[in-house]
């Protein structure tokens, strides 16, 4: 195709940051948010900013949707002020949005009937991914119509095809069964050493040349040392996803014990207070179990 | 001091690289081992190889033992032929095997009675960082001592110290607590994405750019994609390293159910024919209890 015409449905923390790669990039983009002043300020980049969501997609050749979750994702393609029926047949509905599997080849089908494309591709990365356009981007879809889509996603971050429709979402589901896992690995091997008398910073540190390497032990590891909490990614939304993997694991008929484990560890503590503390805070529910510290120190927690 | 002289006991897949490394660096290296021909090769890169363990520590500054576990350390050091009775007063035993925390706290404390010094230091990074110097070292015990080992340490890899006497075998066990406990957050998640439907190999790809990256998912991951699980890591050896960090949890009234599942994990497969296999077949039997594959093609296994 030539440039194509995109509409930004969602223009919230990772939403807006995005419109702005993308008007970086030279496409004209038109957005809409159901709170409309979140989408006000990105007139003064360049977008073009539409009332409704059906406003917002018509003539548009790629619509992208970044919004909370499936049932809004449901909504806003397919309710009342339905975005779907407005668009030209043969465009296609690039969901960024994190949703269950299941429900991304709903859309899928359902767009289908419409004569319209749909490939789920939710993101990792965060909003300083999305602001810097290094977000891993996890495609599932038609192999032609994502390949179509590289000029769109190109100003995003890294995208790759994972599968079929649905697969996007699954790819999402396993960084955040690892991302969750992860964190209670860390979690768990600094509280031992600091059980034992040695200074859980420089346990940290040390193991930091070897095979306990990680983004997490590197990010989330420094924030337990420093005992910031402050999110970040949020235990409530972290526990969401775990719930939706495990969904998706009993649908593929797989068991998956530590993916078990750690999400009753996120659920005991989200529901002891901890539900808006970064997801790093899995330390404190079992500092909590073992009625023994990390360390001294006061803990930054929001609210 | 001046140039230490070094005595190395335990020129196994380890030790005999680590002296290569000391004596490239300009130190003189008397070695000892058990069954004398692993030690003899090392004669042709400058090493004195002696008859005893005892022979081999006579006149040593420093003593570094590099061996199976804790028993054979202790029978080494303190048993009949040991070598702590013949070691020069004031000189350091750098004990860089892997053995339980309480067994080095005793080893640093009966040496002190000789009037010898103890530091434990074990490694992460297996035979290819001892044969490149990249070694991750976690060194526990006095400051001072651990200071003057600089030198030692510079040929060998990165030296931290992370606490008092038995903090190195802590930390040992706490990296080793991690490594596990990732492998499985990779299998089951990877198990996860195939379920579904999507393709694990490009799920791990396009996961690698967020914030589930690890030197798990880059190598392990991609041992479990090629279904190469040659050890490597052998899983017999991580559920004694799994057990040991158990038992140091229950010695430090710490709860880690992420461990204590990923252990019983492995203990199955290691019961059910495993035991030899690289510890990133954790993925088998995970594929065992669930009746699924991550995907077609041989196991390459050993024996």
């Amino acid at each position: 195709m030539t440039a194509p015409r995109i509409a930004l449905l969602g223009t919230g923390l990772m939403g807006a940051p995005m419109t702005r790669r993308l008007l970086g990039a030279g496409f004209a983009v038109t957005v809409w948010n159901r709170t409309r002043s979140k989408a006000e300020p990105l007139a003064a980049d360049g977008a073009a900013v539409a009332d409704a969501a059906a406003d917002a997609v018509r003539g548009a050749d790629v619509v992208i949707t970044m919004l909370e979750n499936g049932p809004i994702v449901g909504e806003v393609l397919f309710g009342a002020a339905g975005a779907a029926a407005a668009m030209t047949p043969g465009a296609v509905v690039l969901d960024m949005s994190s949703i269950p599997p299941p429900t991304a080849r709903e859309h899928a089908l359902r767009l289908s009937v419409l004569g319209l494309r749909h490939v789920d591709a939710p993101v990792s990365g965060g909003t300083r991914g999305a602001a810097e356009g290094t977000l891993a981007i996890m495609a599932g879809g038609a192999e032609e119509t994502i390949a179509e889509l590289a000029p769109v996603f190109a100003p995003l971050g890294r995208a790759l095809r994972v599968g079929p429709s649905g697969s996007g979402q699954l790819a999402k589901l396993a960084n955040q069964a690892i991302v969750g896992i992860t964190i209670g690995a860390v979690s768990e091997a600094l509280l031992l050493a600091a059980s034992g008398g040695a200074d859980p910073a420089a346990v940290r540190e040390a193991i930091r040349g070897g095979f306990a390497e990680s983004r997490i032990l590197a990010e989330h590891g420094q924030r337990m040392i420093e005992r910031d909490f402050l999110p970040g990614g949020q235990v409530r939304v972290h526990v969401k996803d775990l719930d939706t993997a495990l969904a998706a694991a009993s649908d593929g008929g797989v068991t998956l014990p530590l993916l078990s484990a750690v999400r009753d560890l996120f659920v005991a503590l989200r529901d002891d207070g901890g539900a808006a503390y970064d997801h790093s805070a899995l330390l404190i529910q079992l500092e909590r179990m073992s009625g023994k510290r990390l360390g001294p120190g006061p803990d930054r927690l929001p609210g």
